[in-house]
């Protein structure tokens, strides 16, 4: 067993993507919407498989996205999230793994294998995702290593996995364990489409179990049912000790249930490319800093700064080392 | 039972790139020759693998670009080359059957994996190649199919894959086959070392079966002895009824064993990316114009526009429709 101390678990879908390229008509065949992400069964990813043009596959998952990004920060960051024992699999391990970050949640040997995102980019630069679970959705009690979590800093969850029943049972044992050790959780609720079909009971579980929420502007519109960011700070202090509100290029909110609001500005990008993993970026760069009781702009810039790198390229996690970005920015 | 016409079909290694960035420290510490491709075994692949950094996974296999790129010319292709019944297996399939070329091999259920090249770039842009060969290298006769091959104008067969000695035995079985059915044979080099290591046996195997020839100046040189041009398509004509030599950015040149050399001028890339595939490209279209009996200086034109598309981007398969470009170029 590892001792070192971790800044950051995260708990996540592990999934690889494979990204080709489509047109509109290709979406609507297969009623995928554009620019979402919809679940989809074995049967039906491999329809849309056999169809998709060419395509290049990359270790994916939000949350894995993030942890990645913690690394590359210079972070201590863990994941558990559940890969079947085939190439894809050892593929997704290999990825976190080769960036440093601690990873030891077992394989599965029966069922579904390695979960993975179609993500088909239409002209227009828009991605639209159908995502065949598999293995990931299997996350349980059984995966939750309270060592692990006592050893980290934040265990972080992603919404997504929020709706797989078993793995909803592990958030909870998870959050309750990080508690108990004195440690903070924090929750991404991934997309509006999750709030939607999750409703009062997403909030009750952020209101039992979460210190540190983060949502874009979409998604906390759907919690808090307005748009008006007033609104969504009185609801969110009432509702979580720490909400952060990604804006895009307006920034972001850092809205403390005791205290000011703190505005945090977005950092330009080297150039736009691709807005993909901005989010897990943002979150990375967090929850870093309040890892290691950064002052919350301080923790916001830094999240600001991975988001800049992560949407200056194509891909979701980092190309280039934003430790060393970071240490330029004087942030870290 | 297909009974489609082919224009090429492909005889070659199935194998999916992973590709990662490294420093020249990683080169030295696996002893991977810079700018070079060695073969390497399945545990020396994953004693690398662990030690390489995040990586991207995509179809590669030199005369499979050839013929992906044929394909994206609007030609008819097929593919004949072994993966094993994993994720990477089908992939490799789906990736080659989606841009319509005809690929029916089966895959082993029992052996090695599916092939891959691990391709190691460092920071100046060079690409440092590690290939395991797992299924690959187990094409033997009993996936030559004599009734596809009758339906091709050109069987084309790639270096690398003649050093496996069941894969030769197959190739000069295919080899026959094709002659008895009055069709062409194409070989590519693929590799200067291939030649070395090789000597005498390939030239042999090339003066008894081969029709046309492709190989690149390093190749050619290594073939026939000498680096001096006069003398390459002086040894050329006596060994095979056509041969190419590739000179990178100073063209072409067709040496048909009667008549005179064609200088086939280089078409400028719409901005120099990744040369990588470059050999592949201009394979594909010289062999699509000779298939549809084009004029030799036709031929080469749409082989140095197919190259120029694939260095203009990273990846070695085209990303634009090669189609589109040889009818805006008149060449199709």
């Amino acid at each position: 067993m590892s001792n070192q101390q971790l800044d950051v678990i995260g708990f996540g879908n592990a999934i690889v993507d494979v990204l080709a390229k489509c047109d509109d008509a290709f979406l609507e065949k297969f009623a995928i919407p554009k620019g979402g992400m919809i679940l989809i069964d074995e049967a039906r990813a491999s329809a849309i498989y056999a169809d998709m043009a060419p395509g290049v596959e990359v270790s994916g998952g939000s949350n894995a996205n993030a942890v990645a990004a913690i690394a590359s920060l210079g972070g201590r960051g863990g994941f558990v999230g559940k890969v079947a024992g085939d190439a894809l699999g050892d593929i997704f391990r290999h990825d976190l793994r080769s960036m440093g970050v601690e990873y030891e949640t077992s394989a599965l040997n029966a069922g579904p294998a390695t979960g993975r995102c179609l993500v088909n980019v239409t002209p227009d630069a828009q991605r639209s995702m159908a995502t065949f679970l598999g293995a990931a959705g299997l996350v349980t009690d059984a995966d939750v290593d309270e060592d692990q979590i006592a050893r980290g800093e934040i265990s972080f969850f992603e919404g997504y996995l929020f709706e797989q029943p078993d793995a909803r049972g592990a958030f909870v044992r998870a959050c309750d364990t990080a508690r108990r050790h004195g440690k903070r959780t924090a929750l991404t609720l991934s997309d509006a489409s999750v709030i939607e079909r999750q409703g009062a009971v997403i909030s009750d579980f952020i209101g039992d179990h979460i210190d540190i929420l983060l949502a874009n502007k979409a998604e906390a519109t759907a919690l808090f049912g307005s748009p008006d960011l007033a609104v969504i700070a009185e609801k969110a202090r009432a509702l979580a000790p720490l909400t952060a509100v990604t804006r895009s290029e307006h920034g972001s909110l850092l809205i403390p249930r005791e205290g000011e609001t703190v505005e945090v500005a977005a950092r330009a990008p080297d150039g736009l490319e691709d807005t993909t993993g901005a989010g897990d970026a943002y979150a990375a760069g967090l929850l870093l800093g309040l890892a290691r009781d950064y002052d919350l702009g301080r923790a916001g810039a830094l999240g600001a700064l991975a988001a800049s790198e992560v949407i200056s390229h194509f891909g979701a996690r980092p190309a280039a080392s934003l430790k060393a970005l970071a240490t330029d920015a004087g942030l870290v």
